[in-house]
């Protein structure tokens, strides 16, 4: 077999930082020498750590907190600077709440979910009794309603940290309000978490009936607390606070319940109201994004993650012009639905300053917007346009000549 | 809309179990009240925990070890019994090598990957040079050639700990190949690694051009200490000693090359010799399974793992009587190429003695062997058959009439 000269594609020779590597085989250095782990080997057989040498952390929204100032709302942002493929670390999963700070601290023996409200035989399930019921596993975002990039924000991190990706295993919610026996007239359900605030949320019941799980897992193993230990209800595709922490009690009513935390999903304007619920297609370059500094003209390969709340990825475009050109780029990930797909696109570059955006259309063929075509839809100028309900709008990223990367929205 | 009669599969009527749970409203306990995190809250900001009511180990293949008395052999085996979905947690990823017990201390910024031997262009890659390369991000399995069922063996953390399913992310191997230019008489590749004792393993150059990746992430973040920080050769579908941790060194060369740990992969025997390497279809139930203990005659769900090296499951079938009969299992989870697969199976248990067993057909049709069949091939006694290679034969769970669990072999 001869497969040196098929199909070489270059992609060192263009590469600035690169250009000392085509070397002997001289430079393994001692560093690679093993070492002495930091930790008794016992604790490491149990449980495994990361390594001393990865330091990629969440920070809250806002740094105006100290740790100990956080009240009802409480929003940690998912590294996605550092983010490769589509699992998010359950360490790193982003957490946002209105519903208190403080995780509760729920024994899993003593937790109960109950289905009631109109329903022919209400339930209370323990976790052991939900754990012997059939169960699906499904890679899905979450994305919080705020998730969007703002002029301000420097980093991805901060303009669309509070998206984050995992496998949840559960019961699914069709289940269990089968075996309830749902009532002819009921329309709606409210599901409720054990937050002391008694955080609820109202969810259509043609959507409890389709794809919605009642999870006890997430990432192979319990869930998190503070992604609701020991139930969470998965809501695919809809925004996060529909996504119930601590869940405890499933009504089944004939009615859309205000929450205290509501904020304004039953608009009179049609237009607005169906911009809420399900987050539309989107998607974001994650490398490179603002704050990261490229070291010169050449070969980069642009990285990013695109989801929309009604489908798979169908295809992801780049420009590396503003906007004026798109191109193909390639998924490097499974592209299940609802959940993020990674893309990557072959870029070289010049070393001109340039905009980077990225757009996703899902297999529906809904495409994402630009900030001017939804400044168009509402008739407002483009610089001062108000994005109702879930912003999905296109981010750009400004690569300056000296490689700095900047939000292009600033 | 009425969702109340249709489709009730009566899952909760024949579970003894749950026969308390149909109950009004008022068992919602005082445990649900939130209650004070243990840790201070800027450290769960950062980088979050498990719950402290999750229990979930590793345990070491030998109990005869001590943590300390450890020398080059450590195997340390992954939950299974614990296990839902398919994404294995990387704190929970089985470990297994013949190279040593002290997982190597690498600093990322000090190591290098040679490409050399028979090539054009010999090349060495800092960390941050891979990582500026295109990627690609999969799931795949690892199983451990020595993961198979003993009679002496009681849980299935024992029979078939040693594999585990993460999301790998890396650049092709096939990309940095053509980029050194691979001469036309080359044949096999020898990966190293950066263990004291060079650990390395022969594959063949067309495996490699073919799916093989250099992965530096696992599940969304830098790789763990123990699965190979801060690289590993990802080799889907081949079994766990080609997957080479600390990756440093990858000669490229015209014959096979025997290392000091390797045990038998070239074999005079064609027949031996075609069982190793590649991982063949293989499935385990992973509850019930043995030392768990079933409370009484009822509803049950059979949950499980399914696996190929060769392709993606095509299905798994069911037998709840010794292999008299078998049945249709359902697929949980995406079944990717080279991954686990979750399947469940309903499951009403009258109360009498019976095993369980579990096989899974890939999607090329091969299929999952009992070990009377692979008695059969081998003109052997089945209770004294010697099974060559990797043993991926069906594995028996006797369900006693008091509900215990336990390896059918024994």
């Amino acid at each position: 077999m001869n497969y040196s000269k098929r199909n070489r594609r270059g992609f060192l020779k263009n590469t600035a930082a690169l250009a000392s590597l085509a070397a002997g085989g001289a430079e393994l250095t001692k560093a690679q020498t093993p070492g002495t782990p930091a930790k008794r080997v016992d604790e490491l057989i149990a449980y495994g750590e990361r390594s001393r040498y990865v330091n990629s952390i969440r920070v809250p929204v806002s740094e105006r907190h100290s740790p100990d100032e956080f009240g009802l709302t409480f929003h940690v942002l998912t590294p996605l600077q550092d983010s490769v493929g589509i699992i998010t670390p359950s360490s790193l999963h982003y957490t946002a709440t209105h519903r208190g700070a403080i995780v509760p601290d729920i024994d899993p023996r003593e937790h109960r979910l109950m289905i009631h409200g109109m329903v022919d035989r209400p339930l209370v399930f323990t976790m052991d009794e939900l754990r012997r019921l059939p169960y699906v596993s499904r890679i899905h975002f979450i994305e919080c309603l705020g998730n969007r990039a703002r002029p301000m924000h420097k980093t991805v991190q901060e303009t669309h940290g509070l998206t984050s990706c995992a496998e949840w295993t559960g019961v699914p919610l069709s289940l269990l309000l089968k075996e309830a026996g749902v009532q002819a007239e009921a329309s709606w359900i409210v599901a409720e978490g054990a937050e002391e605030v008694k955080g609820a949320s109202s969810i259509p019941l043609a959507k409890a009936m389709d794809d919605c799980i009642v999870c006890y897992a997430q990432n192979g193993e319990p869930i998190r607390p503070q992604q609701g230990f020991p139930l969470r209800l998965m809501v695919p595709g809809f925004e996060g606070i529909y996504q119930i922490k601590y869940l405890r009690r499933i009504k089944v009513v004939d009615r859309y319940y205000m929450t205290y935390d509501d904020y304004g999903h039953i608009n009179p304007d049609a237009k607005v109201a169906a911009l809420t619920h399900q987050i539309g297609p989107k998607s974001v370059i994650t490398f490179p994004s603002g704050g990261q500094q490229l070291s010169g003209a050449g070969f980069y390969e642009i990285s990013g993650l695109a989801w929309s709340g009604a489908a798979a990825v169908g295809g992801v475009e780049v420009s590396t012009d503003g906007g004026a050109n798109w191109q193909k780029a390639e998924l490097r990930s499974p592209a299940l639905s609802m959940a993020h797909a990674r893309f990557g696109f072959h870029w070289n570059w010049d070393g001109k300053e340039c905009v980077l955006m990225s757009r996703c259309t899902d297999e529906l063929g809904t495409v994402q917007p630009t900030r001017a075509e939804i400044a168009k839809y509402w008739n407002e100028p483009v610089e001062k346009v108000r994005v109702r309900g879930a912003d999905n709008s296109v981010q750009p990223w400004r690569i300056a000549s000296d490689g700095s990367v900047h939000n292009g929205l600033s």
